[in-house]
């Protein structure tokens, strides 16, 4: 019998120290907020073990009062402890990390002289930058990932080890890179290694505790990366792979990659016409080619006609303000690095005066300050703008990512200004907008709550009735949600939406925000029913977000097929012969007129060629013009999903285009 | 007989100096290149004389190879003269000049202690800067007009005398203003000052004669205007006036210059509500409201249509490029004041890298990249792109003026690549989109063909082919041309084409111009027939030149009421009781439903307050509901100009609502 005053785990029987009754135990607090006792130098496995041997054999790691930690760390009374498993969404990061040293470990064993860089889990796998004579090619990478199974098998346990500087600079003085880390390591941080085999590398951590827990992995490509991802440094070999604990999540993942990989925007971008990136332009900088734009354009619009038809005013602002603007609505001060400024002459040539411009990051403070221009009364509100307006932000050269992550994009932006007691009804309303927008694609999609984090401006009676509200207009809308505790913004909380495209991939779109600080900070009014000067709720909201971003989600999602009303070209006519070409500009002017947009392919070359080519623009119709649709009058279509469709009447065709306009 | 060699003027019997056989005479050229003999220290005034006594006592100034000077002014051998009088464009400057003059000299008379600041001819008239304790009222205007008119009245002669810095100094001893001058004035820089009658002023000149030569004159306004233009300065008292040689002229001018400020686009586009500025956001960026935007929609996507149609793409471009692309393109160098640069990181947080940015200031170096994208061939020619491209250029603040002239601005810009046959087709089809754009808008217009400056890139061929195709394609048009000898940009000749408004005033609008720099600057080539790498030649085209300025005229030509296709609310519908709203509803749901812009003024207002809103904002139908109208099932129908239509079917309008879309 144990005792010690505060143990009680020989009567639970789940754990057993010897010795116990002469020693200190520490009191650790589980997930479900009941309470363990354990030893002194108890470790994560401990227990792991004091819960139950299956937990201690499925136990990869541990999260310590929120940090991610080894299975072997080491508790300390009060500590909340999470056990994580493969089943934990934060164990497969432990578990892509111990494979990039599981790489490096067989790259040692194959190339022996590497320089080793960084080698981090990413989403979606991990990588290792390593400096090497050898380029590596895809044929390696096979003969790579051999070795690494051999290591895996081998079940080697990772070992974490605490150093001095001067020791870690001794140990890896043939690793440049590391030494460079090393030197730049804050003066009181601990510096620790990890060894694993024989591969020892400076590490953080934390890692599964063996290399037997790697259930499945794969190295997908190599690539070229800067060293710290500066263009002006050395460029390493980055080889990139994936891992999971099961071969079926491997192969599904894997499959999913290879889809993802047909279906990349920037290909198809380029396939259909969409747009160019120019290094002399600069990074984030996409330019629109035509059927870009015109996709750009046809998105606009049809959402355009939406607005206003839903209340929804336009309006135009500019893309630089005095920084005044920005130092008023805080972005200044708080958005400081992802902005550009530069310096306006606001007096004359012989005396110069300088002023501060911004370029635009947010289109909220000129939303604010035409609400502004003018008086409003309660009965005017809500009063909703929108503008289509493109915004510059600065991301790292290296973050940029085509459409999907550019310094410049446009977004579909509103802000509306309304009272308290019209929130939920506006909140809803947008929500039944986006399902419209959204359902159009065929999109389904979920919604986050975010609510106040701990640095916030505003009551706690603001805080309450605008997250209530925003609850309020989900269950109008019927829309189900999970709340992202603390996730808010400093100035209001928000709904996300993130969108499910057709391989399965989640996109985050659309958002509500409240916002209770430009309203504040622009000191903007409406004159309530009481004839008292009164604060507006000032919603902030984007459906597609950016469009830019947007279309690139699209492409995508169809594989690059977009829907007939989307389509920049809708119809491509292929004159078998010179002979058939008026008839051709013919029929596309009928087409044309009844809203088509039409190309005509009238190069002299094969019609093989030609039909290749509006294979690959995937364009939704293909009309193939010679003697005898000429004789007959018709036209012989061949839709690009379902195939030849026989001879039409071009009435027919042209009722389908009209009826395809929005 | 004259006896020295080249006098031969006793034969042409024009002129005779006394004791020309000893003198030496000069050689005058005169405008027709016929040449004049003049004896040494002839002046202007002699030079006319010589040719009749009639030009001597019509003259006023003269233009001594290319200077404006006195009549006063002493010739010199070779001199190129033009007697100015009061037919000549140039002395309408020098009349004005000359009022700012006898309007100084009639307030240092009125109020003592005047303290000068400049007082020169501007576009319209002449202004003097004035500090003086007294505060100008407009009943003193009238006061200073009768102390003018006595100056006038008493001939006053004009004296130019040169003298030296440190008499100049102490002439104007007791003006600070002028001693600034003075002082800031170049080491080797003539100083001279004109006397009338009592009052001399530091001046370079020239000037008519005397003040009797002032016909018609009138002191239009006083403003606040800071010394120098620059804020930090001073404010001074500005007194603007105007003059004309010919009474009926200044009072055609007064009656144009009364009309044009009733139409002032400034104080209209508040009253319609078309855009704001903001002191705040700064100078010359204008914030367009709700109906602002939608005006500039209508006109955009109206010329979209239009321009699709004639076989150009739309295209979409960054408003920011990294310094190189405005190095390739010269705008770096030759237009690096009128743009804004900044500095964006292009490394790391750790490694910054900075590259130079800068804000677009034209959309032609993008339009250049999007064609150097793909391979062209001869075939594919011309490509036509176009863009409502949105430019920042600097101006000076005090320079920015309304939606005319303003930092920011959406050009509708076109940029055509093709080969040398097909200019002169390319040009004739903007001529005739111009046409039917500016027809659409009842405004003729005056076309000028600029030849090739003394600067300029190309060879001799390149602009002969480039000027005469400009002609040809005018020629093809029946469009008649000035030619400006020599004021075509250094890169290519161009046709500007100047609308005239509804009250006569000349707006510089669309411009075609040849392009020989860019293709060149960034090598774009196409395929030639035989298989060899051409330049294509460039053209840029704007037809409104800045959609905003454009709108900003279309305001002052309509006074406001903006035509019907183009009004942002085209019908407001006026519900005389609360029983009166719902159905005020439908009726704008059925004119919105066949495409119209309609308005509900529900607001608990007396009718005739609504009824003046209607009318300020131009609105061009109003339609009031009541019991009446309800039981008959009709509308009672008000048009702007026409006043009141009786009672329609709701249909009727319908229909004019559908029909009046573009």
């Amino acid at each position: 019998m144990c005792r010690c005053l505060v143990c009680t785990r020989h009567k639970a029987g789940a754990w057993y120290a010897p010795g116990c009754e002469e020693r200190i135990v520490m009191n650790i607090v589980l997930p479900d907020h009941s309470q363990k006792n354990l030893p002194e130098h108890a470790s994560v496995f401990d227990l792991a073990q004091s819960i139950s041997p299956a937990l201690a054999k499925a136990a990869l790691g541990g999260q310590v009062n929120g940090a991610l930690v080894d299975l072997s760390c080491e508790l300390h009374d009060g500590d909340e402890v999470t056990i994580l498993t493969d089943k934990s969404k934060e164990a497969l990061d432990l578990l892509r990390h111990s494979s990039a040293h599981v790489l490096a470990h067989a790259l040692k064993d194959l190339y022996g002289d590497v320089k080793f860089g960084v080698g981090p889990a990413v989403e979606g796998g991990f990588y290792y930058d390593v400096e090497l004579d050898h380029s590596i090619s895809v044929d390696d990478l096979e003969h790579i990932e051999e070795r690494m199974a051999q290591l895996v098998h081998d079940a080697l346990p990772f070992k974490r080890e605490v150093v001095s500087r001067d020791e870690a600079l001794k140990l890896f003085a043939d690793q440049p890179f590391k030494c460079e880390l090393i030197r730049e390591l804050p003066e009181n941080e601990t510096i620790t290694t990890y060894t694993v085999g024989t591969f020892r590398d400076l590490c953080r951590g934390p890692h599964v505790p063996d290399t037997s827990k790697i259930g499945a992995f794969k190295l997908t490509k190599v690539a070229g990366a800067y060293w710290r991802g500066d263009a002006e440094n050395k460029q390493l070999q980055r080889i990139y792979g994936t891992a999971f604990f099961k071969k079926r999540d491997l192969d599904s993942y894997l499959t999913t990659l290879a889809e993802a990989e047909k279906r990349d925007h920037r290909k198809l971008g380029k396939d259909l016409g969409i747009y160019m990136m120019s290094d002399m332009a600069g990074a984030g900088l996409p330019l629109y080619l035509p059927k870009g734009a015109q996709v750009i354009r046809i998105l606009e619009s049809w959402l355009r006609k939406e607005l206003y038809a839903r209340g929804y005013k336009e309006v135009i602002t500019p893309h630089i303000y005095k920084a005044d603007v920005w130092k008023t609505s805080g972005h200044y001060d708080f958005y400081h690095d992802n902005m550009y400024f530069f310096k306006v002459n606001e007096g004359t040539d012989e005396q110069p005066r300088y002023s501060e411009y911004g370029v635009k990051p947010m289109n909220c403070p000129g939303h604010v300050m035409l609400y502004a221009n003018s008086i409003h009364s309660y009965k005017d509100l809500p009063v909703r703008f929108f503008e289509f307006g493109t915004v510059y932000r600065h991301e790292m050269s290296g973050a940029v990512h085509g459409l999907m992550r550019a310094r410049g994009f446009t977004q579909d932006d509103a802000h509306l200004f309304c009272r308290k007691d019209q929130i939920v009804d506006e909140v809803a309303a947008i929500l039944d907008l986006m399902d419209t927008v959204m359902s159009e694609f065929g999109f389904t999609y979920e919604a986050e709550i975010s609510t106040r984090p701990e640095k916030s401006i505003g009551s706690d009676a603001m805080w309450e009735q605008a997250e209530t509200a925003l609850k309020k207009a989900c269950e109008l809308r019927k829309l189900p949600y999970e709340i992202n505790e603390g996730d808010g913004a400093f100035y209001g909380p928000k709904i996300d939406i993130k969108v499910r495209d057709a391989i399965g991939r989640m996109w985050q779109c659309s958002t509500v925000q409240v916002d209770f600080n430009l309203p504040e900070r622009f000191n903007i009014t409406y004159r309530s029913a009481d004839n008292t000067e009164e604060r507006p709720f000032m919603l902030h909201r984007a459906l597609f977000g950016s469009i830019e971003r947007f279309l690139g989600i699209l492409i995508e999602h169809y594989a690059g097929a977009l829907p007939l009303w989307l389509a920049p070209t809708q119809v491509v006519i292929l004159p078998i012969a010179d002979r058939h070409k008026q008839a051709a500009h013919d029929i596309a002017k009928q087409l044309t007129d009844h809203g088509g947009r039409v190309e005509v392919y009238e190069q002299n070359e094969p019609m093989r060629i030609k039909i290749a080519k509006a294979q690959t623009s995937k364009v939704p119709y293909m009309i193939v013009l010679g003697d005898k649709e000429l004789e007959t009058n018709t036209i012989s279509v061949r839709e690009r999903s379902e195939g030849d469709l026989g001879s039409w009447p071009v009435e027919k065709l042209a009722a389908i285009l009209q009826a395809a306009q929005k």
